[in-house]
C-alpha cells in the first residue's frame, strides 16, 4: 500500500516562533485531555516541492484505509518524508485536523516501511496523550487539599508554637545557605557541561536528526539545571511541611493518638504526593519539548539525562549537608546531655536540642525528599532510554514508565487517605499498633499497584508481534513488587528488636561497649547477605521473563530481556509515594515528640510520640532497603545506557567491558575505593562537627551553670549556628569526590589510552568504576543502613527496660553503639544511595570527556 | 640446519620404575648441583623404529654446531620426536651424557622450529638446574643455627619457665586439635577434588600430552595434599619457635634490651626462613616431577595450582581459627581485667589471661606463618603460570620465580643476621629506638634484593629476540620493591601516633566512645584510598615495563605486559623473608611481655618488653599491607590463569567477562556480597566467644574471691578450654562460606546457562565473583586491618600519658576502639588476605565444575 495521508501546516510559517509556542501550549492543554483518546502518528511522503508547500500552507489529508474511516479522535504528531523518488499522491479523502510541526525527514524513516506496507496498527492504537499529567494535576490538587487539612490544625499552646518556630526559623535559614550554595555550583557544573558539549564530537544519530552542537549543549544544560530546580524544590516542600506538622502532630498528641498519625501520615502524603508527581511532569515536560515538539528523534531519550544528572547532583549535596547536619547535631547533643549530663533526649536544657530538631527536618524531610525525587527520575529514564531501544514499539513502552507513576500516585492517594483517625478522637490511645495501620495502608496500596500495573502493561506494552508480552512484563512487575515487599522484610527482620538480630545485638551490650560494636558490626555485614540475593533472583527473574517474551529484533534476536528489568525496577517503585509517605512520618514524629518534650508535656503524651517515634524508626530504615534495592536496579539499567551512548559518540561498538584489561581492572579498583572513601568522609564529618558541638555544649554547660535547673537559658542558637556552617563546609568534600573523580580517571584514561592505541580506553575504565562501584556502593550502603538501625533499636529494646533498663551499664553500651549508627544510617548511608545514582547520570552525561 | 643429537636412553627399560626412582634421585641431587653450571635441552627427530630403540638402548650423542663445540657441562634435559617422515642422521660427534626420561612426541613440538633452524641459542645459555634448592638447603641450616642459638638462651628463673608451659602447653594443644579437624576437612575435599577431576573433559593440551584423566585427577590431588601438608608445616614451625623464644625473650629484657630483641628478631628469623624456603622448595620439587620428570608437557604448569590451593586452604582455616582463639581471648580478658576490674593486661590474677598468650601464638605466629606460606606459593605458581604461556622463551621465565625467592633467603638471611645486639650486652636500655634498628636491618636487605634481583633478571630473562627485555623487568622488580615501601609507609602513616591520624583518633576519644569509633571507622575506611592509587600505578607502569619489552608471539603481539605484572609482584615479594621476620617478632614480643607481668617482674624489665611490643605491633600492620599488596598483585595474575584454563577446557577462547550481561553483574554483586559475609561472621565469632570468656571470667572472679588479693589461684585452663573448642567450632562456617560459595554460584550458572543456551555462562559468573571479591576483599582488609592497628595506637598513645592518660575517660574510650579494632586487624583481616588468594586457586582447580 502506498502514501495514505496529508496534513494541515501552520498557515503562516513566517510567524513561526510565535505559533511554535502557540501550538506548545495547545499540546500541552490536549494533554491533559482524556485518557483513553485516541491519537494517530502518520507518515507523509512528498517531494521537495511539496515538503516547502507544507509549510506554507493548509493541507488537507487524503486518507483511504479501513482503520482511519472510523477513526474519530485527533491526530497528533505525523511525519513527513521526502522520498528520493518523488510521485503522486492519490486523494480518497479529506480530514481537517489542527496539528502541525516541522520534523526533518530523519525522524521519519523509522516508520516508512510501516507505512508503506499499511501497517498502521502499531501507531493507530497508542495513546499518545499524557495522561499522567491530568493525574498529575490531580495529585496536585489533593495534595494541596492535604497540607490545607494539616495547617487546619491547631499549634497547641504558645510554648509549643514558639518551639516549632524555633525549628522553622532554623530549618528554614540553613535551607537557605545551602541550596544557595548548591545552586552556585550547579550553574557552575552548568558551565562546565555547556563548554563540555560545545567542544564534543556529534553522534551519527545527532547529525541525521539535524540537532546540532550548540542545540543539544543547551538541552542538555537545560535539562541539568530543571532536575537540580525540581529536586530543589522537592526537598524545599518535604521541609516546608515538616516544620509546619511537627508541632500540629505535638498538639494532636494532647489529645488523640490516631488523630497525632494521621496528621503525620498526611503531612508526609503532601510531600510524598508533590516529589513524585513532580518528577513525572518534569520528565513528561522534557519528553514533550525534546522528542514530540522540537522534533529531535534520537530513538533513545538520552538527553532526558540531564534532568536525572540534576536532580541527583543536588539530591547528593543536600544529603550530605542534611545528613551531616542532622547527625552532628544529635550525636553532639546525646554525648553530653544523655551521656555525660543524664538529661533525656531533647530535654529543653540541652543547649544543642533545637540543632537536633532542626537536623531531622534538614537532614531527614528535605534530603529524603530530595533523594526519593532522585530515584524516581533515574529509574524514569532509565527505563525510558531503554523503551526507546526497543525501536519497534517506541511510543508505549517509552510511556510506560511515567505511566506506572501516574498510576503510583492514584494508588497511593488512596492508601494515604485510607488511614483514618478522626473518627476515633476522644481515645487517648490508639487501638492497634501504629505500625499495624501503616502496613493496612501499604497492604491496600500494594493491591492496588498490583491490579493497575497489569492494566497498564496490558494497555501500553501489548503488541501484535508478540501477543503475550504484556503478561509476562506484568510478571517482571510483579517480580519487582515482590522484591520490595521481601526487602522491607529483611530490613525490618535485621532492625527490628521483635526479631532475632537486634535482640542478639543487646545482649552483646550487656558485656560492653567493645562486643556491642562489634555484634553491631557484624550484624551490619551479614545484612548485606539476603538483599543480594533478592536482588540476584529479581533481576534473574525479570530478565528471563523479559527474554522470552516474544520481543525481536530486525534479527530475530530477543530484545526484551533487560526492559523486563526495568519493568521490574518500575514495580518496585509503583508505590514509592506511599513509601516515601511513611518516610516523612518519621522525622515528623520525631520532632513532635521532642516538641512535647521541651515543652514539658505530661508523660502520657510523650508515650504517645514515642510510640509514633519508634515506628517512624522501622519505616525509615524500610525505605533506606527499597532505595537501594532502586538503587542497584536503576543503575544496572543506566549502564546499559552508557553503553548504548558510547557506541554512538565513538562510532563502533562498545559492548563488553572486559575486566581482564588491567586498567579495567584498576578502574573497578578505583571505583570500590571511592565508595569507601566517600563513606569515610560523609563519617568524620559529622565525628569532626560532633566534636564541635560537644565543646559547645560542654562549654555552656560550665559557664551557664544554672541551666542544670532551669534557671537560665541555653544558647540554641549558637549550636543551630555552628552545625550549620560545620555542615556547608564538610558537604563539600566528599560531594566533589564524587563528581570530579569520575570524570578525572576517565579523562585520565583517555589520554592514556590515546597514547597507547586504545581509543576507548577511558570509556572502559570509566564502566569499570561505575559497576564496581555500584556493587560496593549497594553492599555499603546496606551494611551502614542496617547496622546503624539495629543499634539505634537495641537501645530503645534496652530502654523498654529489657537487660537493666535505662541508665544501665549495658544502655551505656547501647548509646555508644546508637551514635556510630547515627552517622551511618542518616549521613553516609543514604548519601551512598544518591551517590551510585549519580555516578550513573554524571558518566552519561560526561561520557565526551572520556572519548 | 638438521637433526644434531643423541640421546641415552635407560640400559633396561623392563626395570622402569625403579630406574624412574634412582634417576629422579640422581636428577635431584644433581639440581643441588653448581648454580653456573649450564644445561642443555636438546631435540631429538628419529623415527619410529629408532624411537622405540631409544628406550632399551644406550645411544651416543652426535653433535655439531659451533656452539656445543665448547660446551662441557651436563645434559639435564632432551626432547625426542618421531617425525612424520623419518630420515638418516647425521653422526658428527659423540657425546655420552648420563640423563634419560621418556618424553612424548607432542612435548617437543614447541621446540621444533628452532632445532630445526639450529637456533639452540635460547635452550644453550639457560640454566636448567635448580639453584634455589642449593640455597633453600642452606637457609635450612641457617635456620638451624637461629634456633640452635635461640634455644641456647636461658629461660630465666622457674617461674617464667612455669608460665611459657603452660602457654606451650596450651599452645600446642590447640594446634594438634585444629590441624586435626583441618586434616579431616583437607582429606574430604581432596576426594571430592578427586571424584571432580574423574569425571571431568579432558583438555587438548591433556589429550596431546598423553596425561589421562585419573593421572591429572592423581596430580591434583597429590598436590592439594603436598601443599596442605607444607602450609601445616609453616604454621607449626612459626608456633613452635614462639613459644620457645617467648620466655629467652623476657628473660634476656632482664639483662639487656638489645639481647632481647636479637632472640625475638632470630626467632623470627628462623620461622621466616623455614617457611619461604618450604614454598620454594615444595614448588621446585613439583615441578621437577610433573614437568622435568614425569615429562608432563603442558606450556601453563596449572598442576601447581592444586598445591595453591591445598596451602590457601589449610591457611584460611589456620587463620580463622588462630584469629578467632587469639582476639576471643584478648577481647574477652581485657572486657573485665582492663575495663570493669581495672587490673593491667597480662595480669597474673585474669583468668583468661594464659588463654590470651597462648592466643598470640596459635593465632599471630601459626597463623601468620601459613599465611606468608600460602602466599608465596601463590604468587610463584601464578607468576611460573605466567612464564609458561611465554611459549617462546620458557624455562628462564618459569624458573624465575623461584630463582627470585632463593635469593630472598639470601638477603633476608644477611639482613636478619645485621641485627646484633651482644656486644651491648650489659646496657640495659636500647641505645636507638628498636624500630630504627629493624628498620636499619630492612633497608640492608632491600639494597641486596634490588642488587640480586637485577642480577637474576639478566641471568634468566635475557632473549636474544629482546636483549634489553631484561632491563625492562628489572626495572617492574623495582617497580615491585618501591610499592611494598610505599605501602609500609603508608601502613605506618595511618597506624603510628607519630603521624597525625593516630593523633586525630586519639583526641576523638576525648568526646566519647561514639566518636572514638565513628573516628575510628572513618579513618579505616579512608586508608584504602593510598594503598589502592599505589597498587593502581604499579600495575600500570608494571604492565607497560612489560607490554614495550620487546617480547612478542608468534603474530608479533607483545606479550610481556603481565609478566611485567608478575615480576612486580616478585619484586614486592623479594624480602618477604625479612618482613616475615619482622612479624613473627611481635607476637613473640609480646608474649614475653606477659610472661614479665605474669611472672611479677620490675617495672624497668616490663619496660624493655612494652617497648619491644609496641614496635612489634607496627611491625604487624605493615606486614599485613604487605600481605594485601601482594593479594591483590597475585590475585590479578592467577586471573589471568583462570581464563586460559577456561579456554583450555571449553575448547573456545574465554577471553572476556562482560559485567554488562545481568548473571555476570550478579556474579559480580555476589562476590562482593561474600566479603562482607565472611567478615561479619569471623566477626562475630569473635564477639561471641568473647562474650563467652567474659562470663567465665566474671564467674571465677565472683566465684574465687580471693583472686584479687593473689590468695587463690584463677582457672586458667577453663579459659584455654572455652575459646579452643569455641573458636574450632566458630571457624568452621566462614571457612566453608568461602568454599563452598563460588562452586555452587559457578555450578548453579552453569545449570542456567545450560538451559538457557550460554555454554560459558558458569564460568564468567565465577569470573566475575572471583574479581569482585577480590577488589572489594582487597578494600575490606584494608579498611579492617587499618582501623584495627589505628585503635590500637591511639589507646597506646592516650596511655603515654597523653589526652589524660591512663584511666581517664579518653582512654576508656580509646580502649572501646581498641576491642573493636582487635577482631578486625587480627581476625576478619589477615583471614581476607588467605581468602582473597584462595579464591583465586579453588576458582582454577574447580574450574571443571563451572564447564
Amino acid at each position: 500500500m502506498r502514501l495514505l495521508g496529508f496534513a494541515a501546516a501552520t498557515e503562516n510559517a513566517s510567524n513561526g516562533l510565535l505559533q511554535h509556542l502557540a501550538l506548545f501550549m495547545e499540546y500541552l492543554l490536549g494533554a491533559i485531555g482524556e485518557v483513553k483518546r485516541l491519537s494517530l502518528c502518520l507518515m507523509l511522503r512528498v517531494n521537495e516541492e511539496q515538503f516547502s508547500n507544507l509549510m506554507v500552507r493548509k493541507i488537507n489529508l487524503c486518507l483511504k484505509i479501513p482503520e482511519l474511516e472510523s477513526f474519530t479522535g485527533q491526530i497528533k504528531a505525523f511525519k513527513i518524508q521526502r522520498p528520493s523518488s518523488g510521485g503522486d499522491l492519490p486523494q480518497t479523502g479529506e480530514y481537517t485536523f489542527p496539528v502541525a510541526r516541522r520534523v526533518n525527514s530523519a525522524s521519519a524513516m523509522m516508520m516508512g516501511d510501516d507505512v508503506e506496507n499499511g501497517n498502521l496498527g502499531p501507531y493507530l492504537d497508542r495513546p499518545r496523550t499524557f495522561p499522567n499529567m491530568r493525574i498529575c494535576i490531580v495529585s496536585f490538587l489533593l495534595s494541596i487539599y492535604l497540607t490545607k487539612w494539616v495547617l487546619s490544625k491547631d499549634e497547641g499552646p504558645p510554648e509549643m508554637a514558639q518551639i516549632s518556630e524555633a525549628i522553622r526559623d532554623g530549618a528554614e535559614g540553613f535551607f537557605k545557605t545551602q541550596y544557595g550554595t548548591i545552586s552556585k555550583m550547579a550553574l557552575l557544573l552548568a558551565l562546565v557541561i555547556l563548554s563540555i558539549y560545545l567542544f564534543r564530537n556529534t553522534t551519527p544519530q545527532q547529525e541525521s536528526s539535524g540537532l546540532g552542537r550548540a542545540t543539544s549543549a543547551c538541552i542538555t544544560v537545560a535539562a541539568f539545571l530543571l532536575g537540580a530546580l525540581c529536586s530543589g524544590v522537592a526537598g524545599y516542600v518535604g521541609m516546608w511541611v515538616s516544620v509546619r506538622a511537627n508541632v500540629r502532630v505535638s498538639s494532636a498528641a494532647r489529645r488523640s493518638a490516631r488523630e497525632a498519625l494521621q496528621i503525620a501520615v498526611r503531612a508526609g502524603g503532601f510531600s510524598a504526593l508533590v516529589v513524585v508527581g513532580m518528577a513525572v511532569i518534569g520528565i513528561a515536560i522534557l519528553y514533550a519539548t525534546f522528542y514530540v515538539w522540537l522534533g529531535v528523534d534520537s530513538p533513545v531519550p538520552l538527553l532526558l539525562v540531564g534532568y536525572g544528572f540534576g536532580a541527583s547532583f543536588v539530591a547528593l549535596f543536600a544529603q550530605l549537608g542534611g545528613g551531616i547536619y542532622t547527625k552532628a547535631a544529635d550525636v553532639g547533643a546525646d554525648l553530653v546531655g544523655k551521656v555525660e549530663q543524664g538529661i533525656p533526649e531533647d530535654d529543653p536544657r540541652n543547649p544543642a536540642v533545637i540543632a537536633d530538631l532542626v537536623g531531622d527536618n534538614v537532614g531527614d524531610c528535605a534530603a529524603r525528599g530530595a533523594d526519593l525525587f532522585e530515584s524516581i527520575a533515574a529509574e524514569i529514564i532509565s527505563a525510558m532510554i531503554l523503551g526507546g531501544t526497543m525501536a519497534q514499539h517506541p511510543s508505549g513502552f517509552i510511556l510506560f514508565p511515567l505511566v506506572v507513576h501516574s498510576f503510583d500516585l492514584v494508588v497511593s492517594s488512596i492508601g494515604i487517605l485510607s488511614i483514618r483517625g478522626t473518627r476515633d478522637s476522644n481515645v487517648k490511645v490508639p487501638l492497634e499498633d501504629p505500625m499495624t495501620i501503616l502496613q493496612k495502608g501499604y497492604s491496600v496500596t500494594i493491591i492496588l499497584a498490583v491490579l493497575t500495573f497489569f492494566g497498564s502493561t496490558r494497555w501500553l506494552l501489548y503488541t501484535e508481534q508478540a501477543p503475550s508480552a504484556w503478561l509476562n512484563f506484568s510478571l517482571c512487575g510483579l517480580v519487582g513488587i515482590i522484591t520490595a515487599y521481601v526487602f522491607v522484610w529483611i530490613t525490618k527482620y535485621y532492625t527490628d528488636y521483635k526479631h532475632e538480630p537486634v535482640r542478639t545485638l543487646a545482649l552483646s551490650s550487656s558485656t560492653g561497649h567493645g562486643t556491642n560494636i562489634i555484634a553491631g558490626v557484624s550484624l551490619g555485614l551479614e545484612s548485606t547477605a539476603l538483599p543480594v540475593l533478592v536482588i540476584s533472583v529479581s533481576i534473574i527473574s525479570a530478565f528471563w521473563l523479559g527474554h522470552i517474551s516474544g520481543l525481536v529484533d530486525e534479527t530475530g534476536s530477543p530484545t526484551g530481556g533487560l526492559f523486563g528489568t526495568a519493568v521490574a525496577t518500575m514495580g518496585m517503585l509503583s508505590t514509592a509515594a506511599y513509601i516515601l509517605t511513611m518516610d516523612m512520618f518519621g522525622p515528623i514524629a520525631d520532632n513532635a515528640g521532642g516538641i512535647v518534650e521541651m515543652s514539658q508535656q505530661p508523660e502520657s503524651v510523650r508515650e504517645i510520640t514515642d510510640v509514633l517515634d519508634a515506628v517512624g524508626n522501622t519505616t525509615k530504615a524500610t525505605t533506606k532497603g527499597f532505595a537501594i534495592g532502586s538503587a542497584a536496579l536503576a543503575s544496572f539499567l543506566l549502564f546499559s545506557a552508557y553503553m548504548d551512548e558510547v557506541s554512538s559518540f565513538a562510532r563502533e561498538p562498545f559492548k563488553q567491558v572486559d575486566i581482564a584489561i588491567p586498567e579495567v581492572f584498576i578502574g573497578g579498583l578505583l571505583g570500590s575505593m571511592l565508595i569507601f572513601l566517600f563513606s569515610a568522609w560523609a563519617c568524620a564529618a559529622v565525628g569532626r562537627t560532633a566534636q564541635e558541638v560537644v565543646k559547645e555544649v560542654r562549654r555552656q554547660f560550665i559557664e551557664r551553670p544554672g541551666i542544670m535547673d532551669y534557671k537560665e537559658k541555653p544558647d540554641y542558637g549558637r549550636c543551630v549556628a555552628i552545625v550549620a556552617s560545620a555542615s556547608l563546609r564538610e558537604m563539600i568534600k566528599p560531594g566533589a569526590l564524587a563528581i570530579v573523580s569520575p570524570i578525572v580517571v576517565g579523562f585520565l584514561f583517555r589520554v592514556l589510552g590515546h597514547y597507547t592505541g586504545h581509543p576507548l580506553l577511558g570509556a572502559k575504565v570509566v564502566a569499570a568504576l561505575l559497576m564496581f562501584a555500584t556493587v560496593s556502593g549497594i553492599l555499603m550502603a546496606l551494611f551502614l543502613n542496617t547496622a546503624g538501625g539495629a543499634w539505634d533499636n537495641a537501645k530503645k529494646f534496652i530502654e523498654t527496660g529489657a537487660l537493666g533498663g535505662k541508665g544501665s551499664e549495658s544502655h551505656k553500651a547501647a548509646v555508644t553503639g546508637d551514635t556510630v549508627g547515627d552517622p551511618f544510617k542518616d549521613t553516609a548511608g543514604p548519601s551512598l544511595h544518591v551517590l551510585i545514582k549519580m555516578l550513573a547520570t554524571i558518566t552519561l552525561v560526561m561520557a565526551p570527556v572520556f572519548l
